[in-house]
């Protein structure tokens, strides 16, 4: 049996347009803050190119790693959509016409509308399953444990309800955050210490600038919530001796 | 002597707070844009944890794999940031006080206030060349190939002007954007043609919703102006042809 704390994750986004910079990507955000929110650690995100031989390494890698592996992106109608064709390849498992996601984008379209175009978007690893899209008919679909959502954010959000059911959780994560009104200069020694005494307990330390003001948002993390207390009160302490300012 | 189109980048975007979703990364679109202005085409993107044998293992394989690498975070004062410990450690070289920052920041500072935590900023491989940092102080530093900027994507940006005249630029690569009030699956097999007949160009297609209506951007990638211009006239044919509106 896996050990509940080790569910992990891989997310791969697939997209030429995030490479270049002219896309910025939100999906590796969506998709990790869900996951967290389901016990799921993500371990590591990679950004690739529109290209068939690093999305079929990729996926083959990732999918061995990982518990779960998310992709993004390259499920389109469009010559540059090549990641349902690569993910068939990676499996081994043929490419072409999905029976039932066929039939569910022929009944999405008007009669005489389900062109050319449109079809390709059923077409998949024959045998894969469905992801269901509410918005916009078009299904993902996923692999053993790879599961391959579309690039549009708003689109691959609207998804996620349907896959909860189909993956099994962690322990919650659990986290804190404190907002000081200061640099982390001034706390990284006392933090050290904290968090040496705190081992269950992951503390990130973040600066940030905000309405002009300098501060830091200390975020605590970990499964056990009485931890997560403990390590909150060392924290309080030092900065009431510092005389450091709480942001709420 | 390397072929000026295949003058190449990866990026590793290191941080926790990442990958638990918590901060949307924003230094890869930064970066990216920057390095493609300066006609270098980024090939991957690695999201890691803050987690020593990671860094260095990915440090390690992207220096080789790449003519240009880029790090962001983990250079701050903190117990969480640990890039430039495992960057000299990648390197074999001895982390230390580096000299240089060292007096940087002892002047940045008033008397008294050069404390411990502000000190391990100046720490990092002992030989690295410095990135001066016009916003807060502390520089980022480079190693051979591999430049490490910090996370706050404020102060990197600030920082990528300090590098310019460090890195050999490629061909320029240049674009051109068609946006079309239509769907991907009405284009795609024209499409498909177009890109078949041009292959030096790269022509991308990604579907937006905008104000409530669905759209799509085309976007044409390559270094040839005169290629790109044929390109684009192959695709205003069909989009004229099949009477689809563009949108300026």
């Amino acid at each position: 049996m896996t050990n509940k704390k080790d569910i992990n994750a891989g997310i791969i986004i697939i997209g030429n347009e995030i490479l270049s910079g002219r896309t910025k990507d939100t999906n590796t955000s969506t998709l990790a803050t869900w996951l967290n929110s389901l016990g799921i650690k993500v371990e590591e995100v990679r950004v690739i190119p529109d290209k068939k031989i690093t999305i079929i390494e990729t996926v083959n890698l990732f999918r061995n790693k990982f518990k779960y592996v998310f992709t993004s992106g390259g499920i389109g109608p469009t010559h540059d959509d090549i990641t349902s064709e690569s993910i068939s390849e990676a499996f081994n498992i043929s490419y072409g016409a999905h029976k039932e996601a066929f039939s569910i984008l022929e009944k999405y379209y008007n009669p005489g509308e389900f062109n050319e175009g449109r079809q390709k978007m059923a077409w998949m690893p024959v045998d894969a399953n469905l992801i269901l899209n509410p918005t916009s008919g078009a299904p993902g679909f996923y692999v053993e444990n790879v599961f391959c959502l579309p690039g549009v954010p708003s689109i691959l959000k609207a998804m996620l309800g349907g896959i909860q059911n189909k993956i099994t959780g962690g322990e919650p994560i659990l986290s804190h955050t404190i907002n000081l009104r200061t640099v982390e200069s001034e706390i990284a020694k006392s933090l050290t210490e904290v968090q040496n005494k705190n081992s269950e307990v992951e503390i990130g330390s973040y600066p940030f600038f905000r309405a002009g003001k300098l501060g830091v948002s200390l975020v605590l993390r970990g499964t056990d919530q009485n931890k997560i207390d403990i390590c909150n009160s060392e924290i309080l302490k030092f900065v009431n001796n510092k005389k450091i300012d709480i942001i709420n």
